[in-house]
């Protein structure tokens, strides 16, 4: 045995390129009286290794090479890893893209803009319980949709401007309603964030199959794969990078305006005069609830979801040029003016030519309200009815990315005040926040396959939690104008209670209209999000408050007792019992077995050993192991309840995997149970078997 | 700090009834000069713990109470388990009934006797392949398995006497033939029984699902159900308990018997003439192969399934009451007897009846030969019909549990000698070999799930590997004779050899007419496992070899080197650095930072701190932390070979599991990452958090 522990199958690893010889220390042996004196209890010796440069004394900087995976599983998986996800960022590598504000409004809008792709069908089928002949209220709807996004719209120009270093409502709320209101907000906005990409990616799937019918059935299996690869993208740090994403914005609004315009010189050469709606042959025509007050609200609060997105820009101020918020303001200004003006055109367009929304068991087949606005204009099958199609499902998944940039980042925020836990505040290798990602990836995947795809279903979820943000905002703003009284503080109080008084009431509408429909799981939903937040927080901060004690180090007063659990007095064994009697002359030996044969044979052996280290043979007539080790161990705290008390185990460590599953897991078994056993240190001495070299 | 380890949060387990006041040690301190001799290492002190009684010095006795598991989530599974599986049993618990003729003829044979079950069937099906009139040859077929029964039946008469201590083909085969055939014997007889639990389960469900055509759509998971159900059972520890295994059997042969006596008086009272098959009404009748040597040869392979399960009895001569090998003989005879009436009965009245097999998607529903002849004797639906169709389920069901008692022994002689992994040779809480049991259940279920739950899919794979027993235990008992030559060698000779040729030959026909139909898969298979057994036998011998190696124990020439990742100057960190700095004076810390401010922070808290440990700080702009630290302990390695290296970890332990996700599992991922590495000891330093006192 070489020195205790036997190492020959060591694996050295040679450095894969010449590094510059580094003068700095990496273990500084000191005797008993060594102190540390300023920075001088660095040994020098020599360096040779690719894996670090050296900084300083003491002080050394990882290169990529550190990172290799090490054993052949470990790197296979890597090399996937990189393939997949991409080589790692250095942290200095991470870098602001400034927008222009073209650019900007292609980035920071989507999600806004792409909500007419569903929020007027949405309206109509609401409507349509009451009859064809209510479809008609349309009209009145939209109006007030259009009135309530202005209202919004102006409302936000202020924040923005009080905000410039992103204002987003858990910010705004945290700065001047305190906890409990940012953390509703919070909620509000993560959960939001889920119903997003589920929703957006669901009413894009709805576009691809409305062109391709024979996609209709696999819309959940088509769903989760493009959730799978927004996800995979994000991963891989796809960030506001403007120009990739301005693309499908672009060629969506362009789509939309011009089919909006033909759209409108059809209905001019008619007069304007509405098409009566019409059943689908088959389809019987059958008011299922009278038309009145309820319903009427239900249709507005589900249009609402056009609303949705709209406070995207007021976070992602910084990402504009300067002057940030006056760029920002003004980009706002333009998205509103859009999605009011596409909104208004297609809920117009609908009325115009009679279009009657699909349920999902249409007998002719489920088709959007756009698609069939567009093959009403174009024509089913024409080159323009697909680009109108396609581009409504590239904006759609736009939509469901921007959600991956706010979710990881209001998470972020959550988890550095320590509401969330530590993990959403790391950085992958891409320098995206993996954790936030992939939390957001796995949750609406669920939220879609659970609604099996269908938009419908998930919209009453949606607008609840974004109207309960919107609220707690501009509640927020109320409270910041009347505290600081900035210059001009009076017009912006006004537009922000305008705006809180018109969001609150549309956030209780929506809650209570769409409250057996969904909305009562959002409503459960915030508080238990609230409490979580709280429960989380609590535990850091005590934790924190109690690992800051400045307690001494005072390793002399430490009374070791070791305790060795010993199955055979093997090459395994000795090489335990070396390390335990070397680090402790407080050793015991434990043999635990049901064989009265295997009693003697140890007795017989540990008299041959001929050690100092005694031996307690526990019998255990249920051939049980773990249960009556902790029992003994139980005992000896009982029995020396100062001592420190060890358990040094050994681990047989195989060649190849398969040969592992050969040696029973015993050591790890007793790892598993010592875990939760108070004050136990457990510490493995692996063997590692040789490979035959006879 | 009270000395070194804080553990104010310690559980100590009061004793739940008083124990007798024990006399007897549990550790013994011992100081540098102390030595063992002969039983005199142990202290005396009293021990108050009903988990423990004490046999000798040194030598204590766990009590069930030591068993008691840990911590609320370990409590509610030992309740889920011992609800499930039972209360543990002692090992001296073990003993075995010793059976009755009667009752060992019910219990062995069970096996047997159910494949008359589907035995003539699945000749049917076969030689309905060549068109009704082929039907007929049944009857030739038919009397060949018998006369093969009786010649397997004379030979295994040799078996028991000269393996009284139990001769399944494996032992026999490896006490004469040597290693190669005995595992050929046990791979072939292991995935025999995995068979047998399909198939039984397959046709009990069948027999079922003819009275009860309504759960025929549900046949696989009504198959899993009954898996299932004898897993538990077994699990539980179900062992040859005759008295409720003989009910099953022998309503059914009661059954039987009678059904095929009345079939025989209205086969008569025709003057016993063979009605002439008729097809259902819509079915066609299309002969799709001519009636050649080759389909006769195929029919009679597949009713060779009538003799699996007949070596029960060899391999369970010590179940019986003595003189064992005499009353097992006379059973076996029995059980031959009774397995060649049925057979020959069942076989001739399907003839005499004209019954049709039916294919699985058959226009007027599935139902089993048995079921049809039941239905013409007693009429369908009378009470009558249902007794023979349950009587039939159950002793399938009780055939399938008789490979519950063969594969885990089979399984548990292959592991003790090492060609099996060990965790075959424990015995679980109820003294049944666990792991051999659970096996079975899930490569059945797979099995039964992979074939669609019809038998006649399965039965190709059946016959093959229990005919390569077969051969393999009667060229084992030829060898045996020729090499004792014990009084009247000459007639068991030449008994043997006429088995051996005919079980051989058979083996070989089986094998090549349903090679194309899955007899490939276990030709397959036999040499893979025998690969795999060797490759296991090869790793463990290696292992010992490795192990057994008698290398002195000197703890004196470990040179330690101690690295303590510290990620802040916390309490955490204060209790890991002083319990490493008690094991070793050459202790170095290292921290892993990607952020400037924390490497100044760290360096301050150092100073601080005033500890003669040196710190290490490494800085690691790819966010990475394992592996850095893994190329610094490569690095360590390269610099001091010969020394023991010790990384020491903090671990935290939060109170509650939702709180342990808060803490990110550094320590754990550093763990996972060490286990790997060649020769580096790893001690876990737990930190309890508390509970809030104030």
């Amino acid at each position: 045995m070489d020195s205790g522990l036997e190492r020959r199958s060591q694996r050295v690893r040679a450095p894969r390129r010449q590094a510059p010889h580094l003068q700095g220390d990496l273990v500084g042996k000191l005797d008993m009286q060594g102190r540390l004196i300023g920075d001088r209890y660095v040994r020098v010796c020599r360096v040779q290794t690719a894996d670090f440069e050296r900084a300083a004394p003491g002080h050394l900087i990882a290169t990529e090479e550190a990172l290799e995976a090490r054993g052949p599983a470990g790197r296979a998986f890597g090399k996937v890893k990189r393939t997949v996800i991409g080589a790692p960022l250095s942290t200095a590598a991470a870098a602001h893209e400034r927008l222009t504000k073209p650019k900007a409004l292609a980035v920071l809008s989507s999600d806004a803009l792409s909500s007419v792709a569903y929020a007027t069908e949405e309206i109509l089928h609401v409507l349509l319980l009451a009859g064809l002949g209510a479809l008609a209220l349309s009209l009145p709807i939209g109006a007030g949709i259009v009135a309530l996004l202005l209202i919004v719209g102006i409302s936000y120009r202020q924040t923005i401007k009080a905000y410039p270093a992103g204002g987003g409502s858990y910010i705004v709320a945290k700065d001047n309603l305190g906890e409990l209101p940012a953390l509703a907000a919070g909620a509000a906005l993560l959960f939001g964030y889920i119903v997003t990409v589920a929703v957006s990616i669901a009413a894009g799937v709805a576009a691809l199959t409305s062109a391709v019918p024979e996609l209709r059935d696999h819309r959940v299996t088509l769903g989760l794969g493009f959730i799978v690869l927004v996800t995979v993208l994000n991963l891989r740090g796809i960030r506001e990078s403007g120009s990739i994403f301005a693309v499908p914005t672009y060629l969506f609004l362009v789509g939309i305006v011009i089919m909006i315009a033909l759209g409108l010189v059809r209905a001019a050469s008619n007069g304007f005069v509405a098409q009566a709606p019409q059943m689908a042959a088959g389809e019987a025509q059958t008011a299922t609830q009278a038309l009145g007050v309820l319903l009427i609200l239900t249709a507005f609060s589900r249009g609402c979801a056009a609303l949705t997105g709209v406070e995207a820009i007021s976070d992602g101020v910084q990402a504009f040029q300067p002057p940030e918020w006056k760029n920002a303001r003004a980009t706002l200004t333009w998205m509103i003016a859009i999605l009011a003006t596409t909104f208004a055109g297609i809920t117009f367009l609908a009325n115009q030519f009679g279009i009657v929304p699909r349920e999902p068991d249409h007998p002719e087949g489920y088709e959007t309200v756009v698609s069939q606005i567009a093959s009403t204009i174009f024509g089913g099958g024409t080159p323009a009815y697909y680009y109108i199609q396609v581009a409504t499902l590239a904006i759609l998944i736009l939509a469901a990315n921007t959600a991956y940039s706010d979710f990881p980042r209001l998470s972020y925020f959550l988890a550095r005040d320590r509401y969330l836990p530590k993990q959403f505040t790391f950085r992958g290798d891409r320098l995206a926040y993996s954790t936030g990602i992939v939390t957001l990836g796995i949750l609406s995947s669920l939220m879609l396959a659970g609604f099996n795809g269908e938009t419908t279903r998930m919209i009453p979820l949606y607008a609840v939690g974004v109207f309960t943000a919107f609220t707690l905002s501009q509640g927020g703003m109320v409270v910041r104008w009347l505290r600081l009284k900035e210059p001009g503080w009076q017009g912006g109080l006004a537009i922000n209670i305008v705006g809180v008084v018109t969001t609150g009431v549309v956030a209780v509408v929506v809650g209570l209209t769409n409250f057996t429909r969904g909305a009562w799981i959002v409503l459960l939903l915030i508080p238990v999000l609230i409490m979580m937040f709280r429960a989380i927080h609590g535990h850091y901060a005590q934790a924190a408050g109690e690992l800051a004690a400045q307690t001494p180090l005072e390793p002399d007063e430490i009374e070791h007792t070791v305790i060795v659990p010993v199955a055979a007095v093997n090459r395994v064994a000795r090489q335990t019992l070396a390390y335990a009697r070397s680090i402790s002359s407080n050793v015991t030996a434990v043999h635990i077995t049901d064989d009265d044969a295997e009693i003697e044979q140890m007795r017989h052996d540990w008299k041959e050993l001929g050690s100092d280290i005694p031996m307690v043979i526990i019998e255990s007539p249920y051939r049980s192991l773990v249960g009556p080790l902790l029992s003994y161990l139980d005992e000896i705290d009982r029995q020396r309840p100062d001592d420190t008390l060890t358990v040094v185990l050994p681990e047989f460590i195989a060649r190849h995997w398969w040969e592992q599953v050969l040696h029973n897991q015993t050591a790890l078994r007793i790892k598993a149970a010592l875990l939760f056993r108070p004050g136990t240190v457990v510490t493995s001495v692996p063997y590692h078997l040789e490979r035959r070299r006879t």
